[in-house]
């Protein structure tokens, strides 16, 4: 039987874009099937991108360097539109890097709405004909929308994040419903930028999975800023109003909301409802996802998935890298699993990276460690940027000294949180740091300061150890 | 024979310090000896601490953030004033952090200027009485002045690189001597800053010991400044004019150069004139550095050195672990030595760093090597920041992959860089960098970007090779 491709990559986010030029590279027919202006997927468009030159214009139109206080500097209130200014740029811009990218491997771009017509083929309704192609291999990496809110959004006052970069005016309160990374990271930076702010969430912490210091610590810097914080609690009723125009909200404890406008973060879910994929034998789960096994195949062998739709960690990082691994695994092409421990990045403000295991987890599993930390106050590169709330941690097995963790708060955390990811997978430990000449003054240097830390902590043989 | 003190260290820099608090740990008696208001070295006063200050202050006051162009804020020329307006806030703390660390290890701080008396007793002349001090070992650790310019500084049209953070008004045009890493900081900052500068010196190259594409595109950038670079030219001549007050320069060459102001930047010498080495059996260099041995002794085997001093590379970060050393080997504690390769780092506008050997090195010792680039206008977060222009460099060995050495010049360059030393130290190579997972978007990501490059460069095996 031949088919027209030897792959169809349905959804050219991070993870369909890996996928189709690792394939290409492998000489194979490759085609990749996206909604019209929607090549780069819901990261490019609506998601990661979007949300994180958002958050660096908030930070470049609001925050006064350290060094710049005290000087007189005009700097009026940010509007939405000076906020969204380079948005668009930026947008552009990397679209033409994955075009340029697509093309340059050719890999055929099929404009369109991707439906299964049977396991092998593929109806692409497009916008002036429809078509359809059949692949050898089929890769679904067609990505993630977010979970509807209980009520309709009208994307004015009640919002998902798909809808904050298209906001026509900033509003003076918000109340996010979600304590998950997306709805941390806006409420933060809605907060930065004067928004009285309410993160309401069910559980009793944000960021369940972070080392709970440094959530304490965010949560602390987040109420500076005026943000509260209503958590064990849940909506029992939203409904838009109008004089105010804005949202009121009862929650099931009896306290009542009004805000100009109400975010739900309440998680994300696979964009699966259109795929027919009953046609190819398959089903999603309640939330729209797919399971695969550690090959990225699902229960039908020639179809694999990788991204968003497989679940977590559903982040570009991790997304792009399950696409390479599906190709590499489909086309008996040998390729190691990713090196033990990927960092979380949560681009809140302030930042927040991490890196391996979390006390509480090692706590539950009882494995021996000790701390290390440092505050960036205590460096020179901290002093000179004005950051003196970082924070910054490690985690060391007791008696092996290796590296078991690192978790971290301010400026750069998710870049720096990279020099541990290394040590950690190359299996250094507390020697390596305390060893090791870090460029000064630089933030790294919290490395140094946190291994001393941690092996006067160790009161051990190392009569080495100096604070 | 019974001494005052088991160690006393001349000078309190990042060496002394370190050393200081090292021998305190390991239980020693310890005195340090410093100039009343010199704690903390030149590092601290009018070295890498001031000017790295300046330089965060340069960029703050004149760089507009890429998200924020094209948005009205009024942002005033900065004065000398505004420039210097947190130099001493920063200096002030760090000092704190200094004093409490000595004063937490029971560390006497002698105050007074140091001078041998015999090889273990020092006289001290301090503001108010002089006093004698003896020490069974001495660590000598008292750094470095600028080598002094062929006319004297008058510290206003004349400069050494002490006076830039006591300039009374920015000068509208200055000639930098000497294409070293203080000179081409300095220059770079003054470009920025609209000044518009020369840079003189008698090689060829600047910054001689870095990979040369990346100095290449340094002086690009610089050019774009208007920075003039006068290149294999020597001063035949300087002396000062008065209308306009400032200073007049004939290169050998012929040329000539009026300027507001001339900083030498031609090197730095020991500060060992006022020491009284010949009554301890030492005797300095010509640029007033003692040799020592690879466990920092000098000839007199109770009297080391560390940081300055004893010369490349005299960077604060490796006189911190030169001091640490020191003090170990004296005694008698087992310290193994600084991990391979340190990083450099170059706080000029934009930033550079490495770590590891450069093309020009592996050429000579013919070693087969690949390279791998990345540039951040290829990457999200080089687009979010709007730096279009970082250039970032990985060489591989050719047959063992095994990583060589990282170059990069742009934003945060100094930080990312210890990514590849953790990698290059523990041993680590190309695969390291294809299978790893970095946050998304961060700058970290031209690791992964300039692996694949390196990958498809070295035409291998390695199919899953993607760019």
């Amino acid at each position: 039987m031949s088919f027209d491709y030897d792959l169809l990559v349905l959804g050219s986010g991070p993870a369909g874009q890996r996928a189709a030029v690792q394939a290409a590279k492998l000489g194979k027919r490759v085609g990749i099937v996206e909604r019209a202006r929607m090549v780069g997927g819901v990261c490019l468009h609506t998601g990661t991108v979007p949300s994180k030159t958002f958050r660096e214009a908030v930070l470049s139109l609001t925050h006064v360097p350290a060094l710049a206080r005290g000087i007189p500097v005009e700097r009026p209130r940010p509007t939405m539109e000076d906020l969204l200014h380079r948005v668009n740029g930026v947008i552009e811009r990397e679209l033409d890097v994955v075009a340029r990218q697509l093309s340059r491997n050719a890999i055929d771009v099929i404009s369109g709405t991707a439906r299964f017509t049977d396991p092998h083929t593929i109806a692409i309704n497009g916008g002036h004909l429809d078509r359809h192609a059949s692949a050898e291999r089929i890769l679904i990496a067609c990505g993630s929308v977010p979970a509807p809110p209980p009520v309709d959004a009208d994307h004015e006052t009640i919002l998902t994040s798909d809808d904050i970069v298209r906001l026509p005016r900033l509003p003076r309160s918000l109340a996010v419903i979600g304590g998950g990374v997306i709805g941390v990271e806006y409420a933060s930076m809605f907060a930065e930028l004067g928004v009285e702010v309410t993160l309401i969430d069910r559980h009793e912490r944000v960021l369940e999975f972070c080392d709970h210091e440094i959530v304490d610590e965010l949560m602390h810097q987040m109420r500076q800023k005026r943000v509260t914080f209503r958590l064990g609690e849940a909506v029992h009723r939203i409904r838009g109003i109008d004089r105010p125009r804005g949202a009121a909200i009862d929650l099931e404890s009896g306290k009542h909301i009004e805000v100009d406008a109400a975010l739900f973060a309440i998680g994300r879910i696979g964009a699966t409802r259109q795929l027919g994929l009953d046609k190819a034998g398959l089903a999603a789960d309640d939330r729209g996802r797919l399971k695969v096994n550690e090959r990225f195949e699902t229960e039908v062998a020639h179809i694999s998935a990788a991204g968003d739709i497989i679940g977590f960690p559903a982040l570009a990082s991790t997304s792009s890298e399950q696409g390479r691994l599906a190709v590499c695994h489909m086309f008996g092409v040998e390729a190691k699993p990713t090196a033990a421990g990927f960092p979380y990045g949560i681009y809140a403000i302030p930042e927040i990276s991490m890196v391996g295991a979390t006390e509480e987890e090692l706590t539950a599993q009882k494995v021996p460690y000790e701390i290390g930390v440092a505050r960036y106050e205590e460096i020179a590169r901290g002093q000179i940027l004005g950051d003196s709330s970082g924070f910054f941690k490690m985690i060391f097995h007791r008696e092996t000294r290796r590296l078991l963790g690192v978790h971290c708060i301010g400026t750069q955390a998710t870049e720096l949180i990279h020099i541990g990811q290394a040590v950690l997978a190359l299996g250094g430990g507390l020697d390596y740091f305390l060893e090791t000449v870090f460029n000064y003054p630089t933030l790294a240097e919290c490395y140094k300061v946190a291994a001393y830390s941690a092996a006067n902590h160790l009161r051990s043989s190392i009569a080495c150890a100096v604070t």
